[in-house]
């Protein structure tokens, strides 16, 4: 079974609240390591909906200074603190944000057991911004009003899987198995050694996420994200707004489309909607006339990129 | 029938989120001027389910500067300005609120077409600090771990009531009714005076209610809100907590009943309950105790004092 890997969405509205939607802010589950992606006004509301726990978040990363996507930063932090959060927490953001989390730590946040570390990303490069065991994140320099930037999210190849007939076989002890699973072979007791090869079969293919928003279309992406398992890309309007998308440096649904198909993207996930659209389904259909394998971000769906 | 004086509950939690409450912040609505009392995180996602007009709210008033009463204020600016907001608007506060409001104005509010006035509250003196045809708002110094300033508001008499039965006898034309109102007699056409005080009944009486969210005990209320006729009392413990209560600068449900008991209070409402309650029925029992006349606040009340 491969190893867990799931982008929840907690918001996928754009700036005007409605009822069927929160700003933006998603949440991604890589082996039980939580990141979350923006943090609209009522994230930590909706938060408890997703049954993960607040604990386990280690970074946090902003797109843009714009307050559909960090009003609701400041809520968050304080419920973390509140509930006696000591692990460390580093937020990566372009870093005009530095200052409103200074700001919000100093006036509103003083008293809690755990650190807060601003990472400032450079939003004009396509670079990797962090790294560990488990995967990598690039950032995706987006266009927007102010500086924006993406998150790609690349997981890491596991381990190889153990051949249970092959340790049975060989009556291999179970203190040996972690070994092999790091590269090791075996030594038989009457010498024969046996290479990890056949012992193993490889790792699961690792697998990606890219997360746009917000942004107007940016050809370099289909680069930066080529052959990508998911793409989510904003689609605030439909080509009846295409000159409001140009004005506000929004993306419809079908160039969100078709950035995902030069980039080859396995799936597309468009979201950011406009509150305008009350049957968003205008957006899927435009979408999936230049990208079939699209769908809608709801609030609640959690996926597998 | 009676001028407007509604009182509508958004959030009425305390610090932490539940699936129960959302955070502090109350409307109230007085001859259709909408007051808003703090802004916690969500209130203006909640705000819809009212159905009162965003543009007719003119002043907000912040008790203090703690996360879970002003979360929400960036959001609700924001968004009344894009939905085409120009009528100012003036924020009372205590004055440690005002580098917030300002910071929040030149950081994510840059481009919108009304203005934000911010005036200072001194949270130590009891006085008026706003008034208009309508009512009186008069401050209410409470004690919190920060500066904390509750609030006051009066309605101010309207006019009096015409007595149909008279208009119809004297066969006094419609253009001379305001007058009447305003405090004029008749002088009929066969010289004969009619006095204001026999075409008319009084006004009806004037309400009052107090907002008093957070605050240990602080005994003056008793006497600024003599006869008040609904008092909200932040009652965040039941008696197995008094300890923290005073830690914390917060007050019991029985608390907030005596002071609603000396202050000969027509009703009280209790609200900032703390997450710990699944069954708030404890604070009710106990409020009820010392004062009868008391009720629990919840998301979407409506109420007139």
């Amino acid at each position: 079974m491969p190893q867990k890997f799931n982008v929840h969405i907690i918001g996928c509205g754009s700036a005007l609240p409605t009822n069927k939607h929160l700003p933006s802010c998603q949440v991604v589950d890589l082996r039980d390591k939580l990141l979350l992606l923006d943090c609209g006004e009522g994230a930590q509301l909706a938060w408890r909906k997703t049954g993960l726990n607040w604990q386990k978040i280690t970074h946090i990363f902003l797109t843009h200074a714009h307050g559909d996507h960090v009003f609701g930063l400041p809520g968050f932090l304080s419920t973390m603190g509140l509930l006696g959060r000591t692990a460390p927490l580093t937020i990566h953001a372009p870093s005009n944000l530095q200052t409103y989390v200074e700001f919000m730590k100093s006036h509103f946040l003083p008293d809690f057991d755990y650190e807060i570390h601003f990472e400032a990303v450079d939003s004009r490069v396509h670079q990797c911004i962090f790294e560990d065991r488990s995967m990598e994140v690039w950032s995706l320099p987006l266009q927007h009003r102010v500086p924006c930037c993406g998150y790609l999210i690349k997981e890491k190849p596991g381990l190889p899987h153990i051949r249970r007939e092959m340790i049975d076989f060989y009556q291999i002890p179970t203190w040996a198995i972690n070994r092999i699973k790091a590269g090791e072979g075996w030594q038989t007791e009457d010498g024969e050694f046996v290479p990890h090869e056949r012992l193993t079969t490889p790792p699961d293919p690792v697998r990606s996420y890219a997360y746009c928003s917000d942004t107007r279309p940016v050809t370099e992406l289909a680069e930066w994200c080529q052959g990508i398992d998911l793409m989510y890309h904003e689609a605030t309007y439909a080509d009846d707004y295409a000159d409001r998308a140009e004005t506000y440096n929004h993306s419809t649904a079908r160039q969100a489309a078709t950035i995902a198909k030069a980039a080859q993207a396995k799936r597309l996930m468009i979201g950011h909607f406009s509150s305008r659209y009350e049957d968003e389904n205008i957006l899927l259909n435009e979408a999936r006339q230049v990208f079939p394998d699209t769908f809608l971000a709801n609030e609640g769906l959690c996926i597998t990129p």
